[in-house]
This record gives C-alpha cells, structure tokens and sequence, in this order.
C-alpha cells in the first residue's frame, strides 16, 4: 500500500485540528505526552491503544514511566506525517473523552 | 519503607548473574533490550510485565516500537540500583522462559 506523505498545508490544516499535538523530528512526526492518576490509568490507556494500533496496523513509539505516556506517530512508508497519523491521533484522543 | 542502593560489591555479583542486562545511567540503572515476531508479541509481554510491576509496586521506564522493547530498571528511592530491581529483572528474565 502506498502512503502519501501530507503536503506542508495539508500538514497545518490538520494538524490545527489536533492542539494537543506537537511537530517533532522536524515536521516528521508528532508527540503528544498524557499524564494519569497512576500507572495502572497509564497502562490500561496504554493498553486501549494497542488495541487501536494493531486494528489499524499503525503502531506507535512510545514511553512510560510510571503515570506519565509519550507517544510518536509517523508513518515510516510515507517518510514522514501521513493522514494515518492524524487518524490515529484522532483515535487516541477520543478515547480521553 | 528504606530501599539500600546495592554496594559496588554487591552490584558485580548480582550483575553477573543477570548476562542480559546492561549497566547504564553510571551504574544507577540496568537496562535490557527485547525483539520479538510482532508488535502483538511484544505488548503481550509488555502486559505480563506490567502486571508483575504493579504487584511489586515497582515499575519500569520502558519503550516500545512495534516488535522491540526497551526496558530499564532503577529505584528512585534508593537514588540508583537496589536488590528490588534485581528481583524485577529476574522475574521479567523468567516470563522469557
């Protein structure tokens, strides 16, 4: 499957819609770090988007320590951001409520 | 509760019996990188071992990217290694088989 890579106005119109999204790796991929009550909030989030990773066959990069998660989406067949990481931002946040 | 930072002495011979883990952070962590088939594989272990940190209410800063998982092992309370993070080690060495 190819996977386009978002153009640069692509890339700001999309991601005006994700504010709690940051650029990273110089526009390549974007981070957003989320803080729970303990690590059993932050594991069972973590948990939840495996879910969603693995339905999609998108998976991020990601760190825990204890309450505290950070996880990277980019899309390595597109070399950088692709609508897919949007979606899956989208999916992500949705599950915060 | 008081957690002893393991001596020079102690950290050798613990280590020793620990090949797969490495000395990082000037000695007051280890760390142990895993690969396995898939990313399902990889959080299925991810789960076992956040299970058995939950229950010793000692927990790992860890990574995960797709198939690989980074695992590292320090005792904030003890301002470096402790026997607590030995323990965790092995426990995580056993789910491995």
């Amino acid at each position: 499957m190819t996977v386009e890579q978002l153009s640069e106005e692509d890339r700001k119109s999309w991601l005006s819609a994700l504010p709690q999204w940051s650029l990273c790796r110089d526009g390549d991929a974007i981070e957003r770090k989320f803080e729970f009550a303990d690590f059993s909030e932050a594991f069972a989030f973590m948990t939840r988007v495996a879910l969603i990773a693995e339905t999609r066959d998108h998976h991020p990069e990601w760190s825990n320590v204890y309450n505290r998660v950070e996880i990277t989406l980019t899309t390595h067949d597109a070399g950088g951001l692709s609508l897919r990481d949007v979606k899956m931002a989208r999916k992500i946040d949705a599950l915060l409520g």
